[in-house]
């Protein structure tokens, strides 16, 4: 039996923390599948298609890690992928709350899929997608905080124009 | 590759929520390793070897699941075990934040072990050891909270005389 | 002395957790006044009519329950019916720490009102109006979560044109 | 229908955060039942009499008010009473989760029994019988924190030697 | 060696809460600087200049305190006024998440930086900008909640039009 | 004006954690006075002279420190010692909820003493000295968590006897 996951999220940009959980995973599952998530009611920084893409980059030559967009029921995505779980990274409390009440609700619509929560390595623990584009957006410096080609891709971003963007 | 997880605690006694969560695991995992805590620092309703006795006999014929005493550092117990994943169940905050801290620690004293967390079934949202042993205690009904071997066994633990343990 | 009490919400819309907490009420006090919230600065799916209209309906025939709209201070809109219980439903941390400061504030506005706050069903943890528009938004199935009547006002909302609100 | 509600505790001792709770009910309710409960797993500062005695003296007169010892489950005292609504104060996140829990498993033991959760008075917020304890132990004032009985009652405990207590 | 810390927000209004905060640091500190944040991403009720007028007409003739606007990094405009401390306030959990994240993102940028949290007085426990525009929206009483500049000010901003903000 | 803190815990023992925060309030504030708390309700590994011996000589040679026990109110002691800062760190929720209290229970005792809250280092968020003390006792490695010096005085705890304390 092939042991296969998945990692939702929205990524935008996808940060150190994130990839320290997919590493992590790589070590335990066969396959992992990286579900970038396309939210129909918020403007990201950068396009779905972009998003795919620098995490493609990141773990180009890497076999047993895949990256897809999708747009509809979390479970659904995973079902139809033939996965049975699901991973996510806990940072504090008010993810918790969150992520426990979507976790109950998910076993209600597909009891057959797990969520598996995943704690950051401690160096990461405060660290958010959300916090490295305030920090950019402000001139500070988010190196060490994100992979290399998300640092040059938000220089590239900010270069042109002010970005308009939901935080 | 086999894929096999650990899941700790002290199970005094198994509820129906940590029977859950194993049938769940059995569902992803090849192989189940249940490891009941040995806790110098705390007395116990039921002995090491009952409570391991009793998670024995729920699980019965069931061969990908085994039962096991332990009362060192639980990631030393895994790496000699050879398991690299971690099981724990969230109820609540406080869970979470005192399992957030442990998680954090072990993965300093052993990078390659892994904790994931699974939320229970809604059902048994409010459900624990130390409310089963309270109600019981009092005098009230605990059936549909625990395996019918536990209830029997609260019974007779109750019968003979008023058991000292430390709720 | 008639025993009344308010329970305010947006209620968009009405889920299955807001009908139990209601059910629950209708044993307890006299009287149940249910309070819309005409909220200006959020965009609601349902306006602030249907939401009352559906609430009625659910309800048909009962007479200890009172559907209306409103759009100021809660504790006055209770104050003015002649009410000083407000009742409330906390799911969450999130919620309990918002309710509770709101709680205060209207304890020093109008000293006399008391704030009741009641746990859901525990087959109800999960739920929220927000939830259910994310399930129903992404094609996911409602029934359970809400009442029938509610299932199909929200397909009639989404069949003629995809509806412009805030989640 | 006579309103009634009850209101549990270990009130060890009673202290003018509660105080304030039991007057607002009983501007609410038609009568207010304090149940003073009896924990054989910790030894209290004050017994379950003298507990019992100190609440009765400080409502003196008042007689929508009883006051009585239960070392039961509280759903069950409450339903020997006639009772329905049972009454809880929440000061904080640690008191809800824990609350949260019991109501759920109330509701489970006794569905027509509800829980109703009041937030202190503002000035009341910090204040416990276990603070009271450790801030007379220490040398601290009590005064303002508890009623006059109690402060008396507490120098009184003290004077003749140490007490032994479980804080 | 001279004693100054920044107490950074948005005071859009500043409260009875904040005032008491200051007003605390000025009998800890030689000297604080009131840092009022310029945020891109909302829409204040009252724009920069005038909430930077307001807190300097509340503390006029008070030596020991600057107020200026700020847009930049936190820490940057912290070490570009030779200050070492930021002090913040904590009124609940969810501030108290964001705000461990954003001393720890900090204490990365810059090491010598320290941000010190300090407690509300009792009585301004549920107080915030948000709850005394929402009052205020509502025809709510805010005396007491707000200096008197304050309240005459936001009756003056409602007085001509509904002003357009983000709550 | 001479600025001064206190620093107040068990330290039982003293961890990295710990020393970091001292270092941290040395490079702020011009005294720092570390009081350790004697508590008779519970029995520590180390006694209380035991605890001052090591942390005065981890910090020996500097003049800005000072160690003292203490076994009344901590504002007492602070006033006694003619200091209004006490400093406390938060690792997480659940100590924020017993600070915060105790800030405000402080508060009221003492109104011009004042509590600031710091944040540890990113890398010892999950570090406690009951932490320490388990997993010494487990047989794990604490270098890293601890001093040298308090890492060999476990050894020498723990050699002669199985040391009885309370977790």
């Amino acid at each position: 039996m092939e042991h296969k996951a998945i990692y939702p999220g929205s990524f935008d940009p996808i940060t150190n923390g994130h990839v320290d959980i997919i590493e992590r995973c790589l070590d335990i599952f066969d396959k992992i599948l990286v579900a970038v998530l396309e939210n129909p009611k918020k403007k990201p920084l950068f396009p779905t298609e972009e998003r795919v893409n620098m995490i493609k980059e990141i773990f180009a030559g890497r076999e047993n890690i895949e990256v897809k967009a999708f747009d509809g029921l979390l479970v659904e995505f995973a079902e139809k992928n033939d996965i049975k779980v699901v991973i996510r990274g806990l940072r504090a409390i008010s993810d918790f709350e969150y992520e426990f009440q979507m976790a109950q609700m998910n076993q209600k619509l597909k009891p057959d899929i797990e969520t598996f929560f995943m704690v950051p390595n401690v160096k990461y623990t405060y660290l958010s997608s959300k916090l490295v584009k305030e920090i950019f957006m402000l001139g500070g410096e988010v190196k060490g905080l994100v992979p290399d080609l998300v640092e040059s891709q938000l220089q590239e971003k900010f270069k042109k124009s002010k970005p308009n963007f939901d935080i």
